[in-house]
């Protein structure tokens, strides 16, 4: 533990758990590190002991994204959280939200470090960040995350440092940390290759801000990946015939980075570049890295992989641990607005890969609300990406719950993605690329090529019947709109 | 005329209408100067006297924006136009758009110079444009606007000229010409201050592909400005206290550029500027200049005005022409993908404010479709404003047609802006700052605040309903969604 903390005088901050804890009480703001990795889980831990054993007190919640059952499942389940920002993908956090038993607003993940900032998130009473260690200056070396960390502890009254005996050391020096300037009077993030390394290897930490420093033994909750089913291996190809060909006719750089969003598809998409001979020297410039990203890089295949959070099979993190002096080459962890920042995105034109609820025939898009009013975890990065990227994915799965649920709908119940920021809509049926199609034209295509065959002749019914009773631009039936949805709410199936 | 054209050669080239017209034909694609001000006017009179001769023949036309009835209007009554990008405000134009007589896709304005380039319209035909002269080296100097024109003449196989004898010489050097590199291996934009000129005064051009050159007479449609009413001078009250009280809380600077979209509202903020002592030193970062400025100019209170167009009276384009030399070191004309540049829009930290068709108690905003399928203009600016400014308003007048309807409704019948890219809705009646609250603290402020009182019981009851029966992070009832829209298109009032 003690050859971990290299700034000596910060020895003496090592205490245990309930002492540390301390310093969170009923109403404290606590910003913590985690994005889907790297959270804080001893701390946790004893305010839920605390709140166990009959105290009374609830803290606001702030992190890099989502985290694991330690931190959104148990403080969920022990009734501590008023507010929590900005995503999450707890179950029973989920229904707390929805039962708005716990406060939360969807926002997109690139936003938010510069809103703690300029203080629209109130005081940084407490940040509590997981580290692999503290170097001789007295800075701070996260682990599997960066997400918001480095923001966090700029601007912390107290710092609660989580030193993890399970992440390795050799951690140190895949991490790129550098926090923008705000407005006015700033310059370009002067990230121009997805290779770049612009910042520090270490967040910067005042050490006086360090109030307790925690010895953990405790692990993240490893990801389980299947190997990707029939449905999304044929998106992914879709994806890879497209682009190849977008590409063959010169109309796209055949250098672009790409960015997928974290799930099934996504990982398709990666294993269909193994077996590809025209992506070679692929850049990803994403959210997560994920198993396949090691199995493109033992390949060769892999110029460099850009993220703010790694999320690993346990067999994977075994193997990445193991040989991390060799990975370390080509992976970067960087704060989640660098990762996921728009400037960045941009310039470096992205192809985005996204994953929606559902889509409608004129390509608007719901990523974050089942049946238009129950939250399912937000919309993370994906508008950051699919807004910027110089050409955006939207994919799903054209069916869901065994044919009861068309994810091709007249008009989506909540749109997060509004047709001017979406590119292409791929289901396991078919791809349209909608950019340049009229709405009319759009809805044709996608009623014909993405729909479930299950389902065209009921959106064709629609459709038309819209086009000759209303017309305009893009027809829609209002009082119908949502009549897949009544059905299902009314049936439990949209087709009946 | 000669004097305006200073590289000689293209002297030979000066011809009639008829025979510039020539090279346009039934599927030609013709790229237009033209956002708002600055468009072709010979060549489209020609077009309309040759299909009103009986030939028969349709063409896309493409420009940076909304032109004027020379164009719009008079090839729409014509039957000319198959495809019309990327946005337009002509009454005849929209009705065939509607009826989908006129193939129309709505699009970001920033995004469509770079898609031209990558081939993604089709061969760029013939550029038509307008211009002030045509340098020593035979570059092109613009008129009124700057919109997609150096894309389009870059691109051309052909290009027409039609040199204004309306506008003065003095206009040269307004202009700062700058095409953004596309991806991949491209850098930042180099613009880092409302007022920094990153490029040529002027068009860079080949003139071996100039196949005709117009004297042209004819003169924009000027604007018609009311001087505001009490309603939007309300609005831009309200907006002026709000960020006034937000930068003396320091959690917004006091040097942040500002964009008001084209109409009442935004005239109505910048008079408020006049009458303000507060707001000192003003950058404008918009898309078009409108009469205030100059009044502001006249004041010392602007430091930079930097938009893609400027769209004046008759009154104040005589005034603005005058005294050109003196307006002209405060003001900057660019191109769209540069005066609305996602990239450059966020680095500045622009204040945002455009205006909503309707918004819905959540938030979301629609900017583009009446009663969800008609097409009013399109999304225009809006989208690259309030999705990338440092804060961003979305204003209406609470209640339009007398009355009949609520700008405040249950859901939107179309949403061009989600809740995660609007930041502040106002109205006449109050508002709201949706930044750090829940959905349902949104919608039981906005109810509150902004709808009009003989709204507000009637939302007040859909959302509590909603609420109870179906509950959720967003509670909506789906069968009742439109139930405001469907009243008024059944009875005429939203109410009854």
């Amino acid at each position: 533990m003690k050859d971990r903390i290299r700034y000596a005088p910060l020895r003496d901050k090592i205490t245990d758990p309930a002492t540390a804890a301390a310093h969170i009480v009923d109403g404290t703001n606590v910003f913590i590190s985690g994005f889907t990795a790297g959270y804080p889980k001893m701390i946790p831990m004893e305010l839920a002991r605390r709140a166990e054993q009959g105290e009374n007190f609830k803290i606001n919640i702030y992190a890099g994204a989502s985290t694991g059952e330690l931190v959104d499942g148990l403080l969920s389940n022990t009734d501590l959280v008023n507010w929590r920002r900005p995503y999450m993908s707890d179950r029973t956090m989920r229904k707390k939200i929805n039962n708005n038993e716990i406060l939360f607003k969807d926002d997109h993940l690139s936003r938010l470090s510069s809103l703690v900032r300029c203080g629209d998130w109130g005081a940084v009473d407490v940040a509590v960040v997981e580290a692999v260690a503290i170097t001789e200056k007295g800075h701070l070396v996260p682990t599997m995350s960066v997400g918001n960390t480095p923001t966090y502890v700029k601007h912390a009254d107290k710092i609660i440092i989580e030193m993890s005996q399970s992440d390795p050391q050799g951690l140190e020096g895949i991490h790129d940390i550098f926090i923008p300037e705000d407005p006015p009077y700033r310059m370009p993030i002067p990230l121009y290759r997805t290779a770049d390394r612009i910042g520090k290897p270490f967040i910067e930490m005042n050490p006086d801000k360090v109030v307790a420093i925690l010895e953990s033994g405790e692990k993240d909750t490893c990801a389980v990946f299947q190997s990707p089913g029939e449905i999304p291996l044929r998106i992914g190809e879709q994806i890879l015939d497209f682009v190849r060909h977008e590409m063959k006719q010169d109309r796209l750089p055949k250098t672009l980075p790409w960015q997928a969003g974290v799930g099934d598809v996504s990982n398709a998409v990666l294993s269909r570049f193994m077996e590809d001979d025209f992506f070679q020297s692929v850049d990803l410039y994403s959210e997560v890295i994920q198993d396949s990203v090691l199995d493109l890089i033992d390949m060769g295949k892999i110029r460099a992989a850009s993220a703010s959070a790694m999320t690993l099979s346990e067999k994977a993190r075994d193997r990445f641990f193991k040989e991390i002096y060799r990975y370390r080459e080509k992976i970067i962890l960087r704060p989640v607005e660098i990762s996921n920042s728009p400037e960045v995105i941009r310039r470096l034109g992205v192809i985005a890969i996204n994953t929606a609820l559902e889509a409608d025939i004129y390509g608007h898009v719901n990523s974050t609300h089942v049946m238009g009013s129950q939250l399912m975890n937000g919309i993370g990065g994906s508008g950051d990406f699919e807004r910027n990227g110089a050409l955006s994915f939207m994919v799903t799965p054209s069916m869901a719950k065994n044919g009861a649920i068309s994810a091709i709908v007249p008009m989506v119940s909540h749109v997060d993605h509004s047709e001017h920021s979406v590119d292409v809509i791929v289901t396991e049926q078919g791809l349209v690329d909608t950019r340049n199609l009229t709405p009319r034209q759009v809805a044709e295509a996608v009623i014909k090529k993405c729909a479930h065959p299950d389902y065209r002749d009921l959106l064709w019914d629609y459709y038309s019947r819209a086009v000759h009773k209303v017309g305009g631009h893009e027809p829609h039936l209002l009082g119908e709109a949502f009549s897949f949805h009544q059905r299902f709410m009314e049936t439990g199936d949209m087709k009946i």
